[in-house]
């Protein structure tokens, strides 16, 4: 009930949408020469200044004559005309064609005195030295493109507002306009703010807490491909006097200043003050999921917006509020492809009272047949909600865009119609989409398809999402507990164990001295097929010594430590942070550590049923049948 | 029967396919900085090299604990929990969480030693100095992002041939990088041939024929389009020693060799020669219409391809043939939006025997009611063809793209559902399709739409095109002799009469000076309104004179000296090229010159029935609503 409250002094989005409008991001005008003016927008009308082509030219390779000579020639009954001379293309006629003569013309030439159409050479023969023979009556015109006949000088050539295609770079090309005055691009000054951003490229320290900035670059190419031109600025923390005095140079040297990157409340705080102080703060908050610390307003006369802190909502914000106003101010339309229509893939609960800007997966469902038997349709869009939490950098290439939930909707159906806008207009659905267990084969097999998208939730979780209908593809590894209706498309064996220090210098031998000994050791969580394997070897110890299973696991140090990918274990045995990790002899082998082997374990690539015929589907099985050359270069793998 | 023999000599579209994919245009990948990196493509997959985060991460501003502590902590019930110390975002925690204490953490700051979950201070309360009461309880990770949660050190991050939007621009920061390996810009180097030709911006000498350049420009906007990076040569004329210097130093440096520009045989034929002499000749025209001068080859061991010389061909064929070859160079996909669906809008014959790339515009029906009454669909595509002769420019920006028309096709019917290969993805159908008669006024109305297309066939062709049921509106000037259904949209009226030099020096008086005096004259074709008041003006005075009309037309030098566009017959009164133009007294005033009213005529917007809807054409109206104030800047014009 707060939260329903505190929603009703947010403003609704079209507060915001009217806010943003209402700020001024026009640039001025500027001129471009024509190589680079694709893809601008024309800022005025332009006339020809000049006829094209500007003068009566020939448009064939043939001879210049006056028509009326060729009147009543035929292939039966040719006219002989005399040859006066000959007109190439690039240079001044030099003859004149008077009543029954005419002159050789090449294409492009500028027609001769005299001559008022072309025979083509086709129609003709030379007949002695100075005589032709014209197989075909021509009409005055023919063959003759007439000066400003393509366009005339004062007509109108393109109109302001013209999108710059090669199109339009060919007429300006044929007009001579060599510099082209076009809308400006609107400049966008990017403030990150928190003391603990470091820029890409530079050097980070996790022991303070440090972060590479994401948000300012992914803004800023949103920016670039919205028609405007991002500049950064410096980092700015969350001391007032330096936070003023970047805002106030961004918003001086900048059509629109976007804030981003610090979640941090007093940052923030700062920000907002500044506003206040030094500008005018037009809104504060706007009623939508993730849009609660939206700024808009005014800072040193320009305008100003800030966006939320975790990388996926300030994307999903400054698509929806910020790249429509950029994109206006420019002076280009709404791009064809910023949206799909798609079908909920799985139910979707949401109560939250105001509106919610959904982060989603694409999936194809590819080709299947259709009622009447052997027709193949090309299958439909079906759209998964991603909710990694907010502040996973991941989640920005797992989602494709964003589903605008209203606010009295309480949930999404399974099969419901949903529009996605996307998050550019390059996106598309990935070819594929696996989900399961992580594994350093299965990430080359991927190498080698166009576009797929894997997401390593585990063996377990994608065994339970494969169930669900979502993914094409589950991998998992180990022992299956877990019964699916699935094709088996193939796979192979991987040797798995503890990874130990280079050396083995602890001297490990076998599972039971991370039971016995004082050992710090690292796992991998229940989802993983690893974590599987290891606890039936437990199971299996517990029952030769004849104990109870969690007696062991609690005597292991570290059995709940667990850690996300399949390196990580081994990582943190190479930076001296444990003594044993669970783990792949392929990856003792590449990181040049130890390894006490415990087994074998399958890795099994299982295709949704209704999915085998989509091409990326297929293309995975095809990869399949040549998975030998990865698995040799991979220690203890084999094929099954 | 001479043409179906010779097409069975050219090669066939998919041998064209075939020998130009079998030309190796591939580039070097090179390093961007991640900040050029959006648009290109990943030359390898890029595995995580550090974990994000890299510690463990508060997700919510408020007290890092031990979770233990707050079991069973509610409402009713909070827990006390001494206060330890505080870490902010970006700083080394200096403080520990033992048992019974908490410490106050900001989100984004490192969880200090001792505490594995954050309670939202939402959930808290001061009390006293160093106490925090804690109102619920929370699990062991609530609000914290464990290092590595997001993308952990050694996982695939993302694969090879990944398109680079802001999403993975925002990946690429989080993970620190800021050099990108990307797939190389195939370098297409771009010969233009023609002595004649001149580069924009340079003086014209129409005089000895020449023109400036198009194809170098439209093809080198092409290939950046298609994610090649275009370097133009110097012209070369049809030199034997010139053209190989050209040609080989572009395929030393560049991926690709493009010739384009000329249509002389003779220039053609010197190439050929260069590329049999110095290369290897694959094949030598393709059966497609316009594809005759089509080469593809070897040159000094790089691809060679050449282009015919019209503009509307060069670019179909590029589009076609070229541009797919150099997309996959760049490891591009094939743009979503590459192609439309529409219907023929009329009937178009084609017996060739060979397959036509055939440039067509299209336009948009608008929305119409359906069958069952209130409910609107969106209207659809009409296609129509756009033929106005090879050598025209201003082709390119009336054709929207062209469609494949398989040699044995002997005519596309009406209504038939055709595909459209746009010239550009960025290629829309205009708001509006207007056809007819030219004029200032229109002119300056049309700056006023947005992405409008006006077609200056004049008057009596537009409203055939009307009738046809083309475009959405025509625009008539003059009386009408025509019969169309139409919905008059409205208009203006336009003085016209006769343009003469500065100061009239002939002191013309009256249209019985053309008749009676030895004065050139320049007329407009018999498709313009004006040439229709002009004849009406005529008949009178013969009607008065008591005299054929014929008599009197046969009188005026230069009656059949037709020029195209409202200004033309003006424009050569003003170089001394005629005494009297025919033209608006408007057209006058702006060039200065002097003008003999022979009357008013109306110019009428006239709508086709079905369209009025159409939110172009209702645009339109609504610009009409506000005409006067372009008319009250034209000398001789007013509102009807």
């Amino acid at each position: 009930m707060t939260d329903r409250k505190e929603f009703r002094d947010l403003a609704p989005p079209e507060e915001a949408h009217a806010a943003i409008a209402s700020l001024d991001l026009d640039p001025e005008p500027e001129t471009v020469p024509l190589d680079d003016a694709r893809g601008r927008v024309l800022a005025e009308r332009l006339d020809a200044e000049l006829d094209v082509p500007g003068f009566d030219r020939a448009s064939m390779d043939g001879y210049a004559v006056r028509a009326s000579d060729t009147f009543g020639a035929d292939e039966a009954d040719p006219v002989a005309l005399d040859l006066a001379g000959e007109v190439h293309a690039g240079a001044r006629p030099d003859v004149e064609v008077s009543e029954g003569s005419c002159a050789e013309i090449s294409t492009g030439a500028v027609m001769p005195p005299g001559a008022d159409a072309v025979v083509m050479v086709e129609r003709t023969d030379e007949r002695g030295e100075n005589e032709i023979l014209i197989r075909k009556a021509v009409a005055p015109g023919d063959h003759v493109m007439l000066a400003g006949a393509d366009i005339a000088a004062g007509s109108r050539a393109l109109g302001p507002g013209t999108r710059i295609t090669p199109r339009e770079i060919g007429l300006l090309s044929a007009l001579g306009v060599d510099e082209v005055p076009v809308r400006g691009r609107p400049t966008v000054g990017i403030v990150s703010t928190g003391d603990e951003l470091v820029r890409p490229g530079g050097d980070l320290d996790s022991g303070v807490g440090q972060i590479y900035d994401v948000n300012s670059y992914t803004i800023a190419a949103g920016v670039e491909e919205a028609g405007g031109e991002p500049r950064l600025y410096p980092h700015a923390g969350d001391d007032y006097e330096e936070m003023e005095r970047i805002l106030l140079e961004a918003a001086d040297e900048c059509d629109l200043v976007l804030s981003s990157g610090s979640t941090s409340a007093s940052a923030v705080d700062v920000i907002y003050r500044v506003i206040e102080d030094r500008g005018e703060l037009l809104l504060h908050g706007v009623a939508v999921k993730p849009g609660k610390p939206m700024l808009v307003g005014s800072l040193g006369g320009g305008a100003y917006v800030g966006l939320p802190g975790y990388p996926v909502s300030a994307l999903t914000i400054f698509r929806t509020f910020v790249a429509p106003a950029i994109r206006r101010a420019a002076g280009l339309p709404e791009p064809r492809t910023a949206t799909v229509t798609g079908r909920m893939a799985v139910r979707e609960r949401y109560e939250e009272g105001r509106m919610r800007l959904m982060p989603v997966g694409l999936v194809e469902s590819g080709p299947s047949e259709t009622a009447d038997g052997d027709a193949v349709d090309a299958g439909e869009t079906l759209v998964y909600p991603v909710d990694k939490g907010s502040g996973a950098t991941t989640s920005l290439v797992e989602a494709d865009g964003v589903v605008e939930v209203p606010p009295d909707t309480s949930y999404l159906a399974e099969g419901e119609t949903v529009t996605v806008r996307l998050f550019s207009p390059d996106v598309r659905p990935p070819s594929l989409l696996g989900v399961g267990e992580d594994d350093p084969a299965l990430s080359r097999l991927l190498d080698r398809l166009d576009s797929p998208r894997y997401l390593p939730v585990g063996s377990r979780e994608g065994l339970r999402r494969l169930r669900d209908g979502v993914p094409d593809v589950a991998v998992a590894a180990g022992p299956v507990d877990r019964d699916v209706d699935a094709v088996d498309l193939g796979g192979w064996t991987r040797e798995w164990g503890l990874v130990v220090p280079t050396g083995n210098p602890a001297d490990v031998t076998a599972l039971a001295d991370l039971v016995d000994r004082d050992l710090r050791f690292v796992n991998r969580d229940t989802n993983s097929g690893l974590r599987t394997s290891l606890g039936n070897a437990l199971a299996e110890l517990a029952e030769r010594r004849g104990v109870e299973r969690h007696s062991l696991v609690d005597a292991v140090d570290g059995f709940d430590l667990t850690v996300k990918a399949h390196e990580s274990p081994a990582r943190k045995v190479q930076t001296g942070s444990a003594d044993v990790g669970l783990g792949l002899r392929a990856t003792a082998a590449e990181l040049g550590l130890g390894f006490v082997s415990l087994g074998s374990q399958d890795v099994v690539i299982r295709a949704n049923p209704t999915r085998v015929d989509k091409p990326g589907v297929r293309a995975l099985e095809a990869a399949l049948d040549d998975v030998d050359g990865i698995v040799a270069t991979l220690d203890g793998y084999e094929t099954r």
